[in-house]
């Protein structure tokens, strides 16, 4: 198997990487793992002789079919640009987030050879007046610049399966907490911050009430979701390849809490609540609850509760947060 | 003002082109009016000073920018590849319907000063396990390179209005029934043809039940519509750009008896029924009714009912029509 991982110096792809040189794929063994990434990365990889760095553009149709070479079995396309910047320059938003998808679709595409093609979507396609629970059949209603280009990210998933360009799959990802590294610029950052700081002897803020409520889900839990996305054959996806993966809701204040239960009173000082008007007006008006009927029946799990989120970031991330901020 | 039409010599477009040359625009007197299309107009177009007749290619961006010059007060954009073709020829339809609208959405961009923007959407974003009524609250899940393709310029319509980059409004057209001209490569087209053949002395073949549902609109509805939305304040849309127009429900049944009681038993005679289950498949796939309390509130009306429509057609069409296939 050749894998090629887009965004595969990030935070979530260099986990994918990691698991698929552990555990292999469901498709067979891990021969050639290939991690594009715009820049070359800032968190250490794996030594692994399966496992290839390449830098470049994935707006650049020749960059990208040359990346998406012949023999290539799978890609995870999670490059991005993140929503708050996609947000302040829209044509760098518009040139990663819909030239870059399209120009990896058209890559897989001509290979010929039905590669599967997992792609990381987001709560960001929904917005507007939500039901309490939001999944595959609530209205897209991006309100975002990310939001819209996600949305159009599954439509042309959907479509080049459909067509047999690809075998692929748009999984919907909730919010994922605890991201290890810095704050980015996505309105979410917060969420991790709120834990992630605290624990590792740092202060934070968090913009939003106690009573807000989020779906969220841990990125070992993520990562898996991921993975085990790429075993599934495509007929088990049905009508659409569009698929909320499943999440749990828990209010910021209960977060707060379980970040207390497990760094103590000092963790628990170093947290401040300092509302921020726009910041809830964005939190408030994402999902609070997930609806996701076939992500479970197709073995996709989720977290059972905030406590065991902040275990697994203390187990997986934890020394490498230290590092990081050393 | 100066308002550009694209697909200004297709049959909607040209309909939309003699209502402005006619009644001006609610935003003030028609200055000139652009037609642009792939090719010369096949029907015949409204003499007047303020026309003009641009060919060229929808999806480049020189020819393009230059179409929508400053100085554009408006873009009717309604040039696109229909269903059948857009399937048949994938490239040719994601080079029109995907890249042709962010030509346009950028072009009206780059003039700094919010034009309006009108788009004719379509029922094929709709698909998958529909309810009994759809409209914007509906999941999209369109089962075409089509529909995928009018669900993502709906979605950068509304991003680009909500980053002002254009005042947009993206239209669910019903299906536009009776068509003048001759049938085309939409799987449609029965619906138009089993009408306006046999009343103009031709055979029609109806490849569907007369149980089969539709919802419908008269061009001549469709084209007050879209004028319609021309002078609508971009404020009045509320959350989404995007609106599904009324229609109105009726059984293929109907549609044929209608026709008879317009063109009598000679008609009548004329229609033969001769079911296809491919076709019967993909119209049994789409919306039976539709929900457009938005648009009703907005002053978007609809069609009272089939005899209405076939009525509209024998005024405004029956002359031209006989003119086409002589």
């Amino acid at each position: 198997m050749r894998i090629v991982i887009t965004g595969g110096c990030g935070f979530l792809g260099r986990r994918v990487a990691m698991k698929l040189l552990a555990e292999g794929s469901a498709l067979g063994p891990v021969d050639e793992l290939v991690l594009f990434d715009n820049a070359l990365p800032a968190l250490p990889l794996p030594e692994d002789k399966r496992v290839r760095v390449v830098t470049g553009d994935i707006a650049d149709r020749a960059t990208v079919a040359q990346l998406i070479a012949p023999g290539t079995d799978a890609v995870f396309h999670l490059a991005a640009i993140v929503s708050g910047q996609a947000e302040a320059d829209p044509d760098l938003g518009y040139r990663v987030n819909l030239d870059g998808t399209r120009a990896v679709l058209d890559a897989c595409r001509a290979l010929g050879s039905q590669p599967r093609l997992i792609f990381a979507s987001s709560l960001a396609v929904y917005g507007g007046a939500l039901p309490p629970e939001v999944g595959e059949e609530t209205a897209l209603m991006p309100q975002s610049s990310y939001g819209t280009q996600k949305a159009i990210g599954e439509l042309l998933v959907n479509d080049y399966s459909r067509k047999g360009f690809v075998d692929g799959r748009a999984l919907r990802l909730p919010t994922v907490v605890v991201r290890p590294g810095l704050p980015n610029r996505a309105a979410s950052t917060f969420a991790s911050s709120m834990i992630r700081e605290p624990l590792t002897g740092r202060d934070a803020v968090c913009p939003v009430t106690p009573e807000t409520v989020m779906a969220l889900a841990s990125p070992r839990r993520i990562v898996a979701g991921l993975v085990h996305a790429l075993g599934l054959p495509g007929e088990a996806f049905g009508a659409t390849r569009v698929m909320q993966l499943p999440g749990f809701s828990v209010s910021v204040g209960d977060m707060a809490a379980a970040m207390r239960r497990a760094g103590g009173e000092a963790a628990h000082a170093r947290l401040r609540w300092q509302p921020d008007a726009q910041i809830q007006a964005i939190v408030g008006s994402w999902p609070r609850a997930l609806a996701a009927p076939r992500a479970e029946a197709l073995g996709f799990g989720r977290d059972r509760d905030i406590d065991e989120v902040v275990q697994a970031f203390i187990e997986d991330d934890m020394a490498l947060q230290k590092t990081l901020v050393a």
